[in-house]
């Protein structure tokens, strides 16, 4: 579609091009039937397909003047990922709308934001078969992440809590937050040797694709991944479940680095992971008999956060006493 | 996600909100096992699943300014049920990524937005399953549409017509950019009575779902649906299937109140027709011996507008002669 002000053929030219780059790169994966280049996709999804989408825009969810297109590809690839991931399902194929800014985007610039998606999707055995380009007033990507259930497993959806259900969580929290403060200026990289990482976690998350269908298929009861902070994500999955969740911050893992940053920050370490967003942990409800086996178990590194308990909204408490938290929300830009 | 300058709070509440307004008026029809309200839609696509996305941006592909909301939600829904057409498919889920503007939208118009797609939603026995909210830079929806292949049906891809095959549409063309003309106050409504029902056809396109079965169902090789105006379309298809295109001007049929509307802006009806975007009829390439049979019943409305042959590209021409057309493209802002 022509840009406003830009001649058609002008624009033309950009979006034939672009898509000749793009398709060029795009391997086709099992699942995927018919990729880029007609009406529509054609994918092997089955009876329980899942679908997702997830909007990453400049001066919103990244800043397009940092310079790092290949981590803005990744991440919009990795946080669809993410929801696959909380279903307990596999991914398949991604379709990619991509809104170009108005004064263009040179070939390099695109090129990187798409080996970017196309390296994690690689990773993820997702084919990239369709998408729609246009310009518009700023850089912005719609990713639909299309997937399955394996044939058998159940699916991991936020309904299925109940009053009593342990919450547990796959990992630390707080690196993305905390690699966001960083990488806004908020907070000195030299606080803490782990900056690095602590970035990375914020450009490059990994979706916890194994772990989601291990955890349905362990007999989960309910399960989010962690987008917008452990204590937002968990009233959302409490409210689902109709009823409400308590948090122990004493509880809440917190990643390498965030206690030093959350210092320099004058914010407390377990309160900064509890409301920090996109770490893309899982979090999930288990009954109290599948528990201790689950937790148990060596291949699942599960965290216990909290609880499920009856009434409604998310209780975020130290050692059993509410605490007024800054905000239900997250860290975010 | 919040806005930015938004804070966290106020941004929480219009998402909460906005998104408690859609999940109230979204209904889940057959083949949605579960929409909207958790990580991820789940639906039963079968083996040949179809995926498509289309983006409309304000500025871009509409205005918002021009106050007509249930109509940007209509054409959003509409667009996509297109390309399902244009595979020989049944459409059964869409996700709505919607980009808020910076400055918020009310929920009247919010809810006109979604009334105009939950209704051309309905008519389609389509659900709208799920989707992504943020703030951005302008109001900007990018909807994905999942359907499938009905069991046993052939899929019309752009990819299969080969030389000597006959082109044709189905139905009269150029009352969109006609539409759009009159929209934009480049030609005078007066110009025609048809005037209200060529601004309605840009505005409310209709898909041809039913055509596309049909055409599939009869043998059709390849199908498109024409978006971007018969020239340059005809042109994908042919570029796909690896041979050349040739519309002929004077088979091309011209939609009622066409003809004063390019009369107004000084260009040729059949030129304007064979260019115009927008339109979504479906082309299809048929072998000859198919031709005769499907061209002739009474259930398609169809019109031989040119034909394949060797070569490349998209030849425009006039009783036999090539003419050169204003551009390759269409009539878009």
């Amino acid at each position: 579609m022509p840009a406003k002000g830009a001649t058609v053929a002008d624009w033309a030219v950009t979006e034939r091009s672009g898509l000749a780059q793009i398709r060029a790169a795009a391997a086709t994966r099992p699942g995927t039937t018919l990729g880029i280049g007609d009406d529509a996709a054609v994918l092997d999804l089955g009876d329980r397909a899942l679908a997702c989408v997830d909007l990453l825009i400049d001066g919103v969810h990244f800043r397009r003047s940092a310079g790092d297109m290949e981590s803005v590809g990744h991440k919009a690839i990795a946080v669809n990922l993410s929801d696959i991931a909380a279903m307990g399902g596999e991914p398949v194929a991604a379709l990619v709308a991509l809104t170009l800014p108005h004064d263009g985007m040179g070939p390099d610039e695109l090129g990187a934001l798409y080996e970017g998606m196309e390296r994690e999707a690689a990773a993820a055995g997702v084919s990239i078969a369709g998408g729609d380009m246009s310009a518009g007033p700023a850089l912005a990507l719609a990713v639909t992440l299309l997937g399955r259930l394996p044939a058998g497993a159940r699916c991991l959806t936020r309904a299925g809590g109940r009053p009593g259900d342990l919450l547990f969580v796959t990992g630390p929290l707080g690196a993305a937050a905390a690699g966001l403060a960083i990488d806004e200026g908020r907070a000195p990289p030299s606080a803490t040797p782990s900056a690095p990482a602590l970035v990375r976690a914020l450009r490059r998350p990994r979706a916890r694709l194994a772990e989601g269908r291990a955890l349905a298929a362990a007999g989960a009861r309910a399960g989010i991944d962690i987008s917008d902070g452990l204590a937002l994500d968990a009233a959302r999955l409490a409210a689902e479940s109709g009823c409400a969740a308590q948090i122990d911050l004493e509880r809440v893992p917190v990643a390498d680095g965030v206690p030093e940053i959350a210092a320099a920050l004058g914010r407390d370490p377990a309160e900064f992971a509890a409301t920090g967003g996109e770490d893309y942990e899982l979090l999930v409800a288990l009954g109290p008999g599948e528990a201790g086996s689950v937790a148990g178990s060596a291949a699942l590194e599960l965290h216990r956060v909290g609880h499920l308990q009856r009434g409604e909204g998310c209780t975020v408490a130290r050692e059993g006493v509410p605490v007024a938290i800054g905000s239900a929300g997250w860290e975010y830009p």
